[in-house]
């Protein structure tokens, strides 16, 4: 780790070595002090009782602290001379009017909402980086030639409710009226988007048509190691890769631990552990970015005394193609079948849920590369192993991602971290970026 | 199954073969009649509703279901034209003079407490068959030289407050005034006790010293195949096994599972799974009836899209030779180390609980296998992979056990079934064993 907790918390923030080498392109940076000022503020919302900035958060959406963190944004959206909008999801947006309005706005953005014991850069740097590229251009007096359209997507993480039921999959057209009726931990759709100034009455309306947005445009953070480890500045996203699901169901028989010889036994969970190395072995027997993850197995009955009956658990492979994935998911079958024939068990593989890749446009692409170099950052091409909202939007319109490094690649836990340098460069691409695409 | 369930539930009660061969030894039968009639009786305690008695029981220990079958046990006892009398520790006693007062009493029974979801003949049977015993002797007139005692041990099944507080455990010594504080689902032990009748301020009253009995027997049904598929009729418990668990902490680094590359992970389910398989392969590499279980296994997060950071397992050892288990134990521990450096994580393995083994004596092996022969029925010796009371009961005095067949071994389950033939077979072992050890 590059950086150390107390390196890190000691920190100044300094204005990024370009900003010095370049004094005559200030006004056209995003400010840096604004943006370390708002993440730290909003990691209040959810923030564990008795920690601080580095114990991490949990706002997890529809919860009392999202509501009150969306708050806290809708409060310095105004701040910013814009006026904030919700639609009937529950997702903010906010615009800037551009020279022609005719033209379909660029719209770039990210999420508050996090998951439990969550940190506090995942989705809120490229919410405020957004914010802070719009004041930029206001502090700056330039106009763009297409609108610009902030936003703060709800319900990212797919905790509530699942991933299925994010407010980015709702304005890409994947709702329908009877979703609202869906509930989760005792608390119906309907009302959970109302608590946050949704109208599930007319959902529909949030949905926008292919081709409503010139571009979309997204920061975030890494959430892998590799900028990190490689020491680049910038990631240029090739695409949120392709997610599959399946729940495997090894089944055995349950009996005495103590009375059943060996020879007899039908072991659900020998026979799972025989399958959860299988999956590690049939994702990394070919060459590849691909990963394939073992990540909840259940036992029953669950008994130090009692040989387990039944095991079920989840297989999850990634991967930019969606060739290689039917290929690795085939050879997990085959050799499931061979487990269940020498365990003398049964194993039952379902797919659960598919997320098809989604690619970042060539152009968006090279605009990020473009502005990167313009700002004399070093950026390199990678895919995203991680889902996005961008992945929703990349269904409407050319789609665009920066990352930034994250320390140690670690996220999803409060230990996630990211240098504030590395924030601001990242929010000065965005900025650099949606000035690249409004020329395009 | 050489018996199906409809055969065994239209079979009727025939007397033995044995029996109708040597008609002038009918005397000194125990009444299998009896004996299915309160088997069937006793069922209703604890039954599912709507359900039969093939479908199960659950009678944990001090449920109310155990206190009302306890009740009706009372009742037969005392119907039998016996005083019984509960202990401090709540154990229920019977006692039938000898002609020598002085001699220490033969004691033998079973318990009538059951897991949740339990069957209908484990403890069940030895405590009825006991009782027929005395019953039998009494029509027999017949008097023994050593006091008789019927036992009916109370929560053997180590569900209510774990096995460690077992009450035949109490009479062994193995326990202490504070232990009456222990808590199990809001129910503190000492009113659990008050609740069957004993007295948990005087719990120290109801230990016996080393020598009390001149012998200890119970019959037990055999929860494991051997006998229902060699198709003999008697077990010879040649001693229970040594019971040791461990848990073991596999401790690797939770991270998200789409943007950690598969040669970075740190993956504890992996390391875990290779455990599992170790711990069969370490149990089933030399000879033996050694058994070994990985029965309960926990993932932390235990979501599909995380890489699992922790497991906790439990590995369970069982054979009659402590040595045999330490040395597999052994062998688990290299392979451990091995597992932990190839996969990155740390595996920590302690030590939960270990029980010796408890042999039975071989004066009453003999004995079990005289009564068997005498009533024309083949044994076999074989050791107990279960625990039983007898296994504390050892610790005091000679033990022996007598095990029937339970069809396809399955027991702690509604599925358990043992034919009724085989029922009355074992009484009879267990009163002729009774004789031969007076005469001992």
């Amino acid at each position: 780790m590059p950086v150390t907790r107390r390196e890190f918390l000691g920190a100044v923030v300094a204005a990024p070595a370009v900003w010095r080498a370049r004094p005559q392109a200030d006004r056209m940076r995003v400010d840096a002090i604004a943006l370390r000022r708002r993440l730290e503020a909003l990691s209040l919302f959810g923030r564990p009782a008795g920690g601080s900035f580095t114990d991490g958060v949990s706002r997890v959406a529809y919860s009392e602290a999202d509501v009150a963190g969306r708050a806290y944004v809708l409060g310095e959206i105004r701040a910013a001379g814009l006026e904030p909008r919700i639609d009937a999801a529950g997702n903010i947006f906010a615009r800037r009017a551009g020279r022609e309005s005719s033209l379909p706005p660029i719209l770039f953005g990210s999420h508050i909402d996090s998951v439990p014991s969550g940190g506090n850069f995942d989705g809120d740097l490229g919410s405020f980086a957004a914010l802070g590229a719009l004041e930029t251009l206001a502090r700056a007096n330039l106009v763009t030639r297409h609108p610009l359209e902030l936003v703060i997507w709800s319900a990212e993480e797919g905790v509530a409710f699942g991933r299925g039921l994010a407010a980015s999959r709702i304005v890409a057209g994947d709702v329908a009226p009877a979703d609202m009726d869906a509930v989760w931990n005792g608390l119906r759709r309907a009302d959970a988007i109302r608590k946050i100034g949704g109208d599930p009455d007319r959902i529909m309306t949030a949905v926008r048509p292919k081709g409503a947005h010139h571009a979309y445009f997204e920061l975030h953070i890494e959430q892998g190691g590799t900028l990190d480890k490689d020491r680049v500045a910038i990631g240029v996203v090739e695409g949120i890769v392709s997610i599959v699901r399946y729940t495997a169901t090894v089944t055995g028989f349950s009996n005495h631990a103590g009375t059943t010889p060996m020879a007899e036994r039908q072991d659900a969970l020998v026979a799972a552990s025989q399958l959860t190395i299988a999956v590690r072995e049939a994702v990394t027997a070919r060459p590849g970015r691909q990963v394939g993850t073992v990540g909840q197995l259940n036992v029953e009955p669950n008994a130090p005394n009692v040989i387990p009956g039944t095991v079920r658990m989840t297989i999850e492979l990634r991967d930019l193609s969606a060739e290689n994935l039917a290929t690795i998911a085939a050879d997990i079958r085959a050799r499931a079948t061979a487990i269940a024939t020498q365990t003398k068990t049964t194993i039952e593989i379902a797919e659960l849920s598919r997320n098809p890749p989604a690619l970042a446009a060539p152009e968006m692409q090279r605009a990020i590369e473009r502005a990167s170099a313009s700002l004399g950052l070093g950026s390199t091409r990678l895919p995203s192993g991680a889902g996005h909202d961008a992945q929703m939007m990349a269904q409407l319109s050319p789609m665009g991602m920066v990352f930034v490094p994250s320390i140690a690649g670690i996220s999803h836990s409060p230990k996630e971290l990211t240098r504030w340098e590395d924030c601001a460069n990242g929010a000065n691409v965005l900025l650099a970026a949606i000035i690249e695409a409004d020329a395009l």
